[in-house]
């Protein structure tokens, strides 16, 4: 096991109805800024329940932010935020309402260049005080210090990392789940199945205890993905998607032990490119990353097959394809296609993934920092 | 699937040389109080490294804490506090050592009789900042807000819960526990192996995610815990175990879930009265604890068997009591006996021990609050 620091600050309120304690959770006399995205909170109750727990508090609310949040909404966050004197963030929503709260919440408090400052690892002078009430389960952004901003005037999307931007609380009502899209359920189920595997299928550093919580969180996304969408009110299904989901990202799986993020990675520069859902960016390309990349994560592939698919015949080489190729039969079953042509992209798009690599100095990617842009072209070669 | 909150605010410093963190985790100026227990820790170098990383600070050494701290030892520990004007604790040793941090830490700001407010509920007025260097793993003090003070004057043990308790930072080396003796080692595996069946097997929720959150720490723990007396300088061995223990009772796998503490209550009143070792005397009674409430606790206890040991023939009721069989030889393994009479306890124990629960209006314990005094009886008896 490797050496780590790990903290998470962030307290959950999970469950039926929770969305009242905000009542308690969000400081008395505050002036908040309600955060969501284009509307979905007002047909399903959660917009009504937030702010009957707000009860006689200013709140100044800031609307339709969108998927794959931009640089320009962050800043128009920002100069309501500002100009309302808001000293509490509220986002409402799923990872982009929340990704764009943490964001304005640390501009709000720091002078100079929007998109200057998040790129070079958002080191803000300080951060405005943060809560959220999860609509949309996913991204695990609602406990969590990380955000993901784009730039569509430049094709770009960057993540960053600031311990500021760690909510002060995360209400979980997976009542508030029901009535999503199939499309976004699947979409988020993905997206932490994702997490898991980036943090997982690397190398072995002798963190049995942390290969084991990973594989918790997959058997339960795994035993109850797809059951959300055959039964889109089943409680105990969503309740543990939605926690699952924000374990997936929370600090927990990854301490001690080596990370891959090249999915995403290539999946960010596919979304900023092509505008295609991070999710389904991910889907695409994560069983060709691990094609190619079979050989170096053979033993974790091995025993991420026998554990979770019960996958013992066959040579190793076999083995290790099987369960790939049982991933990305579960990413289809979530309605997800793992091919780059099904979402209409084609060959004339790698150079240009390969460019946005390059320009955003990505040139060794992987848990042993080896894979190179040769590597990623085979991998989104593979892929098409 | 239960409502619940969650929240962990300790920060975990994990790994090799971590103690050299405390220079930056513990405020600089600070008037600090090392609580220790009888001298170990000047044996395996902690102490000299303790004290490099403290540099200039002001430290107040208060040695010799007992296991099974009483509260007369709390008491000595909050006069030397006050009087030192101490503004910050560190605990270093194990449980007891923690524990008797936490009761100080809360009882030197709080007027009034140290065993009253403590049996009380522990409501302190305010706490003092708190951070631990664990050189024990086991009972998982380390990463919660709880601890156990007992009062030998009136042979009782109390539980408390104060939120103010949380230590701001817990180092863990796990290089730190090499030179434990045998008998503690043991003591602190089963100690965390029984927390987690405290808050495992009980009665299906729909908790899916909790209960393989808790297998994965079970398989670690029966993986690694033989292998630690085995191989005392395993580091992969030693530092599965010590994280597993400390994610046993953080608070993780019990959200959200019922929880059954009756092994707990009866082993409390086992040290309060014999002073058997806290785990010695859970190890004692959890079997019969098992298998009095096998009827009401049997579908986890064959998910249990299955998912654990691989236990899949023969009658249910075979099946289950094949897994608490197993429960018990993995404790005789780690060095535990099973059975009461190992320690010299008898038959005249056991109205004792029901009068203390008595006294203690414990009269309704588990998960539904329905083990009553002769169920403990049987329990006890069947312990013989």
């Amino acid at each position: 096991m490797r050496d780590f620091t790990y903290g998470n600050p962030t307290r959950i309120l999970f469950g039926r109805g929770q969305i009242e304690q905000l009542a308690r959770e969000v400081p008395a006399g505050a002036r908040v800024a309600l955060l969501t995205g284009a509307g979905s909170i007002r047909n399903n109750g959660v917009y009504d329940q937030v702010k009957a727990a707000l009860g006689e508090r200013l709140v100044s609310e800031f609307w339709n932010i969108e998927p794959n949040p931009d640089v320009l909404t962050v800043v128009r966050a920002v100069t309501q935020i500002r100009a309302d004197r808001v000293d509490f963030l509220l986002a409402v929503g799923g990872g982009s309402v929340v990704d764009t709260a943490k964001a304005a919440a640390g501009l709000a408090l720091t002078e100079g260049d929007a998109w200057t400052i998040l790129s070079k690892g958002a080191r803000f002078t300080a951060v405005l005080p943060l809560g959220v009430v999860l609509t949309l389960p996913g991204t695990g952004s609602e406990a969590n210090q990380a955000a993901a901003i784009g730039n569509r005037a430049t094709s770009q999307k960057i993540v960053f990392l600031n311990p500021g931007c760690f909510p002060r609380f995360a209400v979980l009502d997976p009542l508030t789940t029901y009535s999503l899209p199939p499309r976004q359920v699947g979409n988020g189920v993905v997206d932490a199945f994702v997490h898991v595997l980036e943090q997982y299928l690397t190398f072995p550093v002798g963190g049995a205890l942390q290969d084991r919580l990973a594989e918790a969180i997959l058997a339960t996304l795994l035993e109850f993905g797809p059951l959300t969408l055959e039964k889109p009110d089943d409680y105990e299904a969503r309740a543990n998607v939605m926690w699952a989901a924000t374990l997936a990202l929370s600090g927990l799986i990854g301490a001690g032990v080596p990370q891959d993020w090249t999915t995403h990675n290539l999946g960010h520069e596919l979304t900023a490119l092509f505008g295609l859902d991070h999710a389904r960016s991910l889907a695409a390309v994560l069983p060709s990353v691990l094609e190619v990349r079979r050989e170096q994560k053979q033993q974790k592939l091995l025993q991420y097959g026998a554990r979770i698919f019960g996958i013992r015949d066959g040579d190793e080489t076999a083995r290790a394809s099987a369960a790939i190729a049982r991933t990305a039969a579960f990413f289809e079953q979530m309605g997800l296609p793992t091919r780059l042509s099904a979402y209409g992209i084609g060959e004339e798009a790698i150079p240009r993934v390969i460019d946005q690599l390059k320009a955003g100095r990505r040139l060794r990617m992987g848990e042993r920092l080896d894979v190179t842009l040769e590597h990623a072209r085979a991998m989104l070669t593979r892929a098409l």
